[in-house]
């Protein structure tokens, strides 16, 4: 399984290198930043999920990449505008200064709009489908996922830090990291113009490993290790007087709600038979991480 | 002309305040933001050019309305994120508080990064236009003006201040505020489908008018009185060490510059004859602003 991520990771690593913009003026500060961001030390888990989900289907292989791609720089965007000072404040991220730490302020926020864009452009080339429809798709189901009623509009809510009970919580993560998860999987749904049950199927899948996904790192901010996390640990959203699922929760709790969501969302893919296999095995791979 | 340029103005922001994201949870805060940058005091005058344009063809007046609208949500993104203090640092904007001033800098990125994602949303969305080749095409090139080869590459030249030379400030422009003067243009362009003529035609008006309006912003800059022009002035460019046409050309020579652009403009729409009289009209009116 770690053979298969680490694979699918530097398939994304090196398509996403050649899809990103360069540049030859004074600009090309703006262009490496970007790199620095998106091509730096990362699970690429989202990319991950799209391209296993893709295995499903019997579906172009470049077309699922490419908007794997996309989903990454989003994803690259939103770590760099979250780790500004004025949001999160961090200095450190996937072990290396974050970008407007290594960089600054103004370019940081720069490469992260310009991140936006470029998921945007690599989707919409003709080379990412020749069907035109299929593109529109793509883009525009990315644009609801991450625009204010999907990830921005879940981190309004996570700086308000308006979320006193678990129902609060709970929403502010479907927006802010599981619309992000469940459009992973409408990757493949779309190219492939799946039915309904599949659909559902996957998008079931989707929310609960999102969902666990998200506990599993409110517990690492309880427990986790600052050097293996290669981010702030310690009780952070605590200090921050933020609730989340383990201060509501506590600690044994979130592990059995864990433990539940893995086998759920495993029982979703049974439709799938024998070609989940790998999914399935992911579930627990990808919740069991340190960092 | 002044009648023509306030009725679209009107028309676009009535559009917007429809195509706006709302919601009821706490992430009102950021719909309530995006708002109040998009939708404030403004000349929209790159929608203006993308509908006055769009009468020059037999095409969909809302499918027009609809990109121009993407389009100042693009512009009003790029105001928020350059008026913040890392960037421009600028508290004033069209007479009113910048963004980041009447709520707080988290919420400015936010809303910056929302109104970009909701140009894209506007123009994906089926009603946009039954065809969705053409609904990719006006996203597409949109992302290529407003991404790294185009506005937040000029930005980033125009923040390393590194222009000794027109031919630098020149390219800068190009990129920062050019690009999307041209993509106001574009929109027609592609949504009639016209030829190359035509397109070369209005293409090289919109170069002509994007420059000539950066020299006038730049005259503004050294000449303009703050309270009419609702944001700081006053040489802002000079005090910040930075050249531009007029601190390179002088003021006498720069003004020289703007008239001979204003008569190749017009020039440049001689093949549409009679058609183009309010866009040949509006340059001096445009180019003859006090703020």
């Amino acid at each position: 399984m770690i053979d298969r991520i680490a694979e699918i990771a530097d398939l994304v690593t090196v398509a996403l290198d050649e899809l990103l913009p360069r540049a030859d003026g004074p600009e090309a500060r703006l262009t490496e930043a970007m790199r620095y961001a998106a091509l730096g030390p990362g699970k690429r888990l989202r990319p991950f999920f799209a391209i296993e989900a893709a295995r499903l289907f019997d579906i172009d292989e470049r077309a699922v990449l490419r908007a794997a791609c996309a989903l990454e720089c989003v994803h690259a965007y939103s770590l760099v505008h979250d780790d500004l000072p004025c949001m999160d404040d961090d200095d450190v991220r996937r072990g290396r200064p974050t970008l407007h730490r290594a960089y600054d302020e103004a370019t940081a926020v720069l490469a992260g709009d310009a991140l936006q864009t470029a998921a945007f452009d690599i989707l919409l080339d003709e080379d990412t489908h020749e069907d035109a429809a299929v593109r529109c798709e793509l883009a525009r189901r990315l644009s609801y996922a991450s625009g204010a009623r999907g990830m921005a509009g879940g981190q309004m809510i996570d700086l308000l830090g308006v979320r006193d009970d678990l129902g609060g919580v709970a929403r502010m993560q479907r927006l802010k990291t599981g619309a992000l998860f469940t459009y992973a999987f409408e990757i493949p749904l779309i190219i492939a113009d799946a039915d309904e049950a599949q659909g559902n199927a996957l998008i079931s899948f989707a929310h609960d490993i999102g969902l666990a996904y998200q506990i599993v790192d409110d517990l690492l901010d309880v427990e986790g290790d600052a050097g293996e996390l290669g981010k702030a640990a310690g009780g952070k959203d605590a200090a921050r007087g933020k609730t989340n699922f383990v201060t509501l929760l506590g600690v044994d709790a979130a592990r059995h709600r864990v433990a539940h969501l893995a086998d759920q969302a495993r029982a979703h893919l049974d439709p799938f038979g024998h070609d989940a296999e790998i999914l399935k095995a992911s579930v627990d791979f990808v919740l069991r991480r340190r960092s």
